[in-house]
């Protein structure tokens, strides 16, 4: 048994110690490898890390990343053991205005954000919202939403609103899904768990991040024990160790029964993400003072050169989707890239075979200034608009009304993807809030059909809607368009 | 006679009574049809409801839409009743900012609904106030207004200024009428009684609700009796349980006298009215607690499928027209299309053969990013013109100044209507209110027509007015426009 | 003599005295002709109103407008007088914030209108700020300019900077002129006197209102005592009781010497400026309590017709444009015709042989949402340009800045009016403030003239601006442009 | 000896004294050519002013400037000496809002500023911040960057991120310089010192202002010492008193070593920047009172006529730039037209065969509502896109992100200039302060290099940001084009 005060000396990137229930860990030789950076693990290296561990890592995870010589043992309970903490705000804050509304008086989902901000911790709070740097991604993603205006049709029989749609050939009730946001036991407890049973209760698709804070074998177990409906994709972060580590990744989710593989690629380093970067900088300002802390570039234990905030692959091109194509194999399941921002990336994932594409600038927290999906949609319908019938067409962000999403559909997109507020659902009440969010926009899309005068999606088109805004800011031609052919994979 | 304690045990759907002024009701089988819904019921069932009720309910009502075996008897008033309530905001407040303004004070429409919204209680301010979901619809029908500017002519002798207008056959003194707005007695006692009164006053034209909170032949005879001057027009809403209850509205409305039929066709369902879905919530927070309720769609007692705020008949289409311009009959006056909002649907009304066609989005009350009905005519202009000489086209949504009232008739309106400002006017005093509502604009009206240098409104063109702001933003072209020719009626 | 106590009774529409520095006058036959309306009057009638009429009234008119028989003689002053007063606001107001920033500490003009609001009385501050209906003219006004861009030149040698423009013949040393006001005595007690004395101290031109409150003889002595520079023009309003009224004010302003005719054209009727109304209301309902004063129409004299807001001639038209152009004579100096807003009215008033047109909105005073003069200006340059060398071009409105005056210029303007600046000028210091105006602008526009690489104002020229904001604004035809071809006067 | 009292006598524009760490001056015969006009210099005569004047002034310019016989001679330290003081505000302030943040929680350079603005004197404050009139440049130089959207490209490798760049053939770190803004010691005590250290520290150029408030010798001197990198240009305003002054300006300039000529050419005369001349205006109200100081046009001692805020040469033509690269010397290193603002200067510059033009309306300081730098880019880019092979181009203003300098570079500027934020890096912390504002921007610089997929500057092009918003407000033609062709230097 090691004594708590030994464990405490291990605080350098020369030797970092941490102790995890119980057990101590030596991750000095994973320092570079971590994905939030090594500076987070640093600032807490030496203590019992357990209550700021288990909120974003899956429980088992050390035991399976460190190799046997760096799980050093238990450390002795009756030794000083120096526990990490972090400052914890709102949650125990009791005036009135800063409980929870309950979910019954929430009529959309800004009350549900609004209330669910007045009960998370900062911490979570902070990692949910932040965008990159001025956050003109993040607003743009909301506003062009609403420079769109419907043209909705009158006397037609509308007894009927069928809200099924055909997702990657399975036959979800709604056309949408929950989107990949990692760690979601910050907003809740229950984490992922929550949100895998909320996609089986309302039979919609969920695509796991491969950031889940539950293992993935759990995820499943949770799918199966739930009863029919629901369904589950993955969505990698291509690793920076390399082709095997991502191999192995893929491998684990098609064994475990992923049914579809999203292969992210608009994160070759994390964004800016300054409300994140100032909370981890106020931490390190309260613990050590005003000394600058210069930022590192992220190394890795293998030969590539480090990287300021590259916490994945920074090396993933197209010709490497052919390896991960392989490594899901060719029947089990589609394969979706997610991340594409222009037309000509859209052009290009089409023409290689891919079963779906799906537009998204990772809800604003990547590229600031990046062009919102709906934007890229409209490129598309311009300068490629034969693709929106070879493949399935996926976007997110800022959607937050069923208005939105009858928007993305009546222009091409198969079915969006619905990401923060299934947190702030899960973060007010776990699975009731997580149905609460489904509840209220497919309440929202029934009703926005029959006043549009459709009783099926497949009755939306463009002339349902009105783009002049948007379109008269779209590029008027693109010369590099045709520039890239690519083999089909 | 049946004791109050009995009644409240009848508060479920299984069993449903409800005492109105003495008289004890069972309206299980009602709950269905119940335009509010059932939930408003169940929520006060058992109960003595009469001062709820009233308001929104024209007298009478409940013996004319039950049978005899669900009209119970009276109410034992010596046992123990329970009395149901609302919680009343604001009447009561007597700090200075909170009084209502004098009439004289007011110098336009704005001040009025300020001051009207000061002593409304909030049941009444929630109806009358409330739009669709994010409110985007009620924000543009008002600024779209301001997007337009005029081009004034100088030196043209402005002595006279006429103001009438041939509305559907009748001389109106002025271009604009009282648009249909239910239950009026939520703002004034008098409820639609001072809005008759004011329609004859004024001698212009008031389109009566369908949810008239006072008796359609109340409203006539107090027409008659007011002396010469003014019009009624009817609103139909179709009923969902179906064709013959149709039909004898129709009839009825006929009967009593009716001038035109003005045949809603932008509610196959009630949009989502957020505030006033909050409203209700919070009263059902307050009696129930947190517990969630689940919203049901509304069913019907005839075979119809239930529909999520299914209100009205569902299922209207262009071909119900038929039986609905038969029942009306051919010599009973002009039959006018409300709720048109794309030039597509303005065309095939003004094919059929209607008299009248009236844009409209239901005051932002309907769906939410809808086209505001000046966007609409100006779809028209583009796209049918031809229509603007065949048709009489009437529109409102978000008008609150003579000068609104001018770019609308520039561009080939024949008349606007006016609801929620005559609400805030009767709220502050019934018929003087009602009567300062249309002075005001009356006096807008003539001043802005000989700024711009006019004496008639026959003078008006679309060469008074720079609509390019809008004009930017109209479709280019509407490649379904010729897809739905249908018969004349 | 004539007791007060007799006067008092003579209140009403049948009989209406007031008592003006001791003089009893029977204004009853005057009240339809009064110009602020007959409801002023009567507010105050049977009273002593000289603290009231002074501010805005030239000495001796009454005597000049009433005959023998309505003066009535003198008021005994050992009886009892009422004396009428107004509510005096913010002027006594002696909190820090309130006091008025020295001249040396204004940087501009709106330094210069927020001060003096702190200090000019409710009744001048409401008056001199006030505009129609809901104040977007008078938004727009200023809006508009700040649209324009400029296109600087660098490199050339600008040691000298020459502000000097012919007006009308006239040789001023600034390229803009003191544009009408009325009733400057509200803001400063010298009044029109300080504006004189300013326009000849910097030699600029003075264009007197019609409504001025000094005698128009006694502001041509004090011009010609002020010594060398300056010129005054004269602003008409024509008359509503007819020809002959107007050809005597006519006449009595050329014979006083005015060098310009400036006819207004754009004030058929008075606007609704709201404030100004809502200030009368409040007056009368700290008098009359909440009783409903209907607006009347104001009648005249003569047999015209009554018409709300008639302050002026109604009838005025093209027509009688020869009789006034006749009544000034023709070696008068130049005669402008003020209030243009079209295109279309610019051409026929260039066409019909007039030496200048004035592109005005009358400072957003008169119709709401009218076309802003620089917007006026730019549908001259596309639909009529070749009027720009056949008559000097006039405007104002919202102009605060010597690039609002440059970039005037740029595009074709002679020179500027500026309007309420000056009163705001004299509200703080009478000829000291009026000076500092002329000064702030002389200043900016000698600076930025500089900077834009020009010497002399002959320079400038529309390469120099960009307008792209404002042309996409623009109608993109004129179907009506030719339709009016109209006679040399 | 001269004793204090005796000094104090010499207070006006006959006999201006002042002292000057214990010398006394003779200012009198210099106060036209004072750069900062000669009321500043007034404001304090007779008093010790080397509180106020050191952090303006390098060390040593009064003797070098002024003649011996201007030199008068040791003041008597036991005499009544006056010092003359500026109000300083903010710096004691201890609150704690009004602490500065450490730099390490300022996230970006707008922390840095708000930061700063906390601690700087209202001097400083005042002289950093402010711009020309009503701070349209200043607001639009901003805004205009917003308005670019990027487009990014995925899947491409990005493990390098090469930021160097070549500019005026030095091998800089990175894309952008320390652009020149005079005065550096009123934001710190190290002034220009901190600022030279910090471009060798990070390899990057820095553009010295022909204002430095540290000797041009001394800032050579510490370049040297600092060891290696960086890259020192000098900013030439051109002297109002004649050729000769600005030869010997620039030969001392040439012979002390600096690698780059920039030639401001948009500084004719000063602009009028409120907040710098309301501060003046409120010492001297402070100290005289109300009295109106009526501002005069500078003087010169030489024959040229005075003009209205003219510190440098207003008669600076394209011809003089013969004499200045003669000057300058053909193997001196290139040299650099600053403040080009339209398509046209930019070519004539460009035609004439200079290195670089900079694009730039000095920060929003000179012209209001001047077009930003980058609608300048644009506007070459669409009418003379050739130049952009022949010259480098670099630009300034409003730019305070990565995003802002990768969208300059896609369209096709070699670099940009940093001004404020450096000054108000130093004013936080000196070097480190300065290095601070470096690393921020070289940080965001390479993430978003990176989710843009390029690995190098040159990959970066046009088809990589989509600038409609912008390009819709460009001139559609300019007439003026090719009017003025120029023969090479």
């Amino acid at each position: 048994m090691i004594r708590g005060e030994e464990v405490l000396k291990h605080n350098t990137t020369e030797s970092c110690w941490v102790i995890v229930h119980g057990q101590v860990y030596d991750v000095t030789n994973f320092l570079g490898d971590h994905p939030g950076g090594s500076t987070v693990v640093l600032r807490h290296a030496g203590k019992d890390v357990s209550e700021i561990f288990d909120p974003i890592h899956p429980k088992g995870i050390l035991g399976e990343t460190l190799t046997m010589k760096q799980i050093l043992g238990p450390v002795d309970p009756a030794s000083s053991i120096t526990k990490a903490s972090l400052p914890r705000t709102n949650v125990e804050n009791t005036s009135p205005e800063n409980k929870a509304l309950p979910l019954s008086l929430c009529m959309n989902l800004d009350d549900l954000e609004m209330s669910a901000c007045r009960v998370m911790s900062r911490r979570a709070t902070t990692f949910i919202t932040s965008g990159a740097d001025s956050l003109a991604s993040v607003r743009r993603n909301r506003k062009d939403w609403s420079k769109i205006i419907f043209r909705p049709r009158v006397l037609r029989n509308v007894a009927r609103a069928d809200m099924r749609r055909n997702i990657l050939g399975k036959k979800s009730s709604l056309p949408f899904f929950i989107a990949p946001m990692g760690m979601a036991k910050l907003a809740h407890n229950e984490g992922e768990l929550a949100l895998v049973r909320g996609a089986v209760a309302k039979n919609i698709p969920y695509c796991v991040s491969g950031y889940s804070s539950i293992r993935h074998d759990e995820l499943m177990a949770c799918h199966k024990e739930s009863g029919k409906g629901g369904f589950l994709f993955y969505q990698l972060y291509v690793a920076k160790s390399g082709e095997d580590a991502t191999r192995q990744l893929i491998r684990t989710a098609r064994n475990l029964g992923y049914e579809a593989l999203f292969v992210t690629v608009d994160a070759p380093v994390i964004g800016k993400r300054e409300e994140d970067e100032r909370y981890k900088a106020e931490l390190d300002y309260a613990a050590r003072g005003a000394e600058e802390i210069v930022r590192t570039p992220q190394t890795t234990s293998n030969e590539a050169p480090p990287v300021l905030r590259g916490t994945h692959s920074y090396t993933l091109s197209w010709d490497d989707l052919r390896y991960i194509r392989d490594a899901w194999g060719a029947s089990s399941g589609p394969v979706v890239i997610k991340g594409i921002q222009t037309a000509e990336d859209a052009k290009i994932a089409a023409d290689m075979g891919f079963d779906g594409i799906y537009l998204s600038n990772h809800g604003g927290r990547q590229l600031d200034y990046a062009p919102s999906s709906i934007r890229t949609l409209l490129e598309i319908r311009r300068f490629c608009p034969e693709i929106l019938s070879k493949v399935q067409i996926f976007l997110d962000g800022g959607i937050r009304r069923g208005t939105d999403i009858i928007k993305a559909l009546c222009l091409g997109a198969t079915a969006v993807g619905i990401g923060r507020p299934f947190n702030y659902g899960i973060a007010l009440d776990g699975l009731a809030g997580c149905n609460k969010v489904t509840q209220l926009l497919s309440d929202e899309i029934e009703t926005t059909m029959r006043l549009l005068g459709v009783t099926d999606l497949g009755q939306l088109g463009p002339e349902m809607v009105n783009c002049r805004a948007l379109e008269e800011q779209l590029p008027t031609s693109l010369k590099s368009f045709h520039a890239e052919p690519r083999a089909r994979i």
